[in-house]
């Protein structure tokens, strides 16, 4: 057998991106220059400094140039005050000008999380992490859903691979991968299984996966001998050594075995940043249309629509 | 070998009830008693009429008459017009008296669940599914929480029964039983794999069960050869077959094989009411620290410890 058609398919983010950005992005940014004035725009709020962070700020802005969009990142100094911290958040929740917020996680230890995300405006949380947005998600509502999870479906749906009736492990349980990753998949009629790092036997249950999604944020920890032969495996991992980016998952062992792959970097990363783009319009979107109940119901459902079943609608 | 000894341990939802009533409820109820002039209210709303939902209500007023509660049902007509029952809500919103609001479900068809759900004040939201509640659920904050869920969480605290590292598998993928179970025990550190009625080899995943936990309405769907021995189950289901009370458990062809078993009538039902006077005394005291940030956290701390460590503190 030719050892070439062993080899696992790449699920290649970057040709995702490319293609998300020509048949789905730029057409609606057609639309936005006809009827808006001002276009949409990001402010992405960085406090200190980390090199995942810097990563996909990089990435993220050179895909935002492309765009229809304006894109400014704030940086924050590392010892800022929560206070002061909240306030900031306060005046861009005001400012008519911003559509979207983006707080680059994790933050320094002295600032809650919880309560920085909490003081975002709702209708400008284009990570779908505040109490509205989670709420829709968990009930597998249309709306703003956290940009990674809904990265990874995208990706899936991309390459045409069946979702329904499959068992989808996720490795991971937090409110950006994990959680999300698993109501996703639940409302594509997935079974889903949530491991995580108090998993006893973790090997079973991965190994058990038609679809492997992991997010544990330990380099090269997913081996071959943890998957089944033929099993899709989306790797979510973003660890850096000596400078290098690499994944949670051991791309060189597991190459032959898996039918699908996702590289790290090149993968996961560059959907996230389309469906960061793709919350940023569908909340530019919302707040033209903010007293128009049904009109909002359409533009859910049509963001929804491309990003899990690649169909487009209008709603204009 | 002993037949008696071969059985399955009943999960005996009565006897948890009867310790948490003297154990918890009562004592609280003595503290109120002390403390307030008023004591906590609970209004249950039903549309119509369905034997699941009078079933319960009467579970749950004989129960209630024991405590320091008061409890009142609201009979609304079956054909009864969206905007007048979103009116009826909107009145029991704002009257003080009540402290809790119930809605049994299911509704008829002609009136949105989720409407009337986001309609609910959500400090009143004894039932924990409005947004705030399920955003503090899914992101494992203590909260009012669904009763059912809990309530097989707490049962099994009951019996000791260890939940780290355990592979729980809940059937089913409802907001009041299928995901919040998920969320609460992969908060206790458990593997959690959801199933439902899309699932493909559904035997070979609840098979694969150390924590069985049942909510599909399907009367006696689960049969033995589909758990592995010594599983703990849980049913959760409610059937109505010739005005007899059948779960979803086969309950005499399972008892040989499961080391735990919850009984339908008596397992979880019991369990569910226990919870959901523990979340109508933590809405009434949440109400009345409403000014008083600490004590809010400490009294969902105190209300969350006794539910699922069975440790109490006091936060008076």
């Amino acid at each position: 057998m030719n050892q070439s058609e062993e080899k696992s398919k790449i699920l290649d983010g970057r040709l995702f991106a490319q293609e998300y950005l020509e048949k789905i992005l730029k057409p609606r940014c057609d639309i936005f220059r006809e009827h808006y004035k001002k276009l949409p725009k990001l402010s992405t709020i960085l406090v200190g400094s980390n090199p995942a962070s810097e990563s996909y700020i990089k990435l993220k802005e050179r895909f935002f140039e492309k765009l229809c969009v304006e894109s400014e990142v704030f940086r924050l100094p590392e010892n800022i005050k929560e206070k002061e911290f909240l306030n900031f958040i306060e005046k861009q929740n005001k400012d008519d000008s911003i559509d979207g917020i983006l707080v680059q996680m994790p933050l320094p230890d002295h600032i809650d999380e919880d309560i920085i995300i909490e003081s975002i405006n709702p209708s400008k949380d284009v990570e779908g992490l505040s109490p509205g947005n989670v709420y829709a998600w968990a009930k597998a509502l249309p709306n703003l859903v956290p940009a990674t999870a809904l990265g990874v479906l995208a990706l899936l749906k991309f390459y045409k691979i069946p979702i329904e009736g499959k068992h989808v492990v996720v490795v991971g349980r937090s409110m950006i991968v994990g959680k999300p990753v698993a109501h996703l998949f639940l409302k594509e009629n997935a079974t889903v299984t949530i491991c995580h790092s108090r998993t006893k036997s973790l090997e079973k249950h991965t190994s058990d996966a038609d679809i492997l999604i992991v997010a544990v944020g330990k380099p090269h920890f997913i081996k071959k001998r943890m998957i089944k032969e033929g099993a899709v495996v989306v790797d979510v991992g973003i660890n850096f050594e000596d400078g290098k980016l690499i994944g949670d998952v051991d791309y060189d062992d597991l190459k032959l075995d898996a039918s699908y792959i996702s590289p790290v970097p090149g993968g996961s990363g560059p959907a996230t940043v389309c469906i960061l783009a793709s919350n940023l319009l569908l909340a530019f979107e919302l707040k033209k249309a903010k007293d128009d109940e049904e009109k909002r119901n359409c533009l859910k459902t049509y963001y929804e629509n491309y990003n899990t079943i690649g169909e487009t609608g209008f709603c204009v």
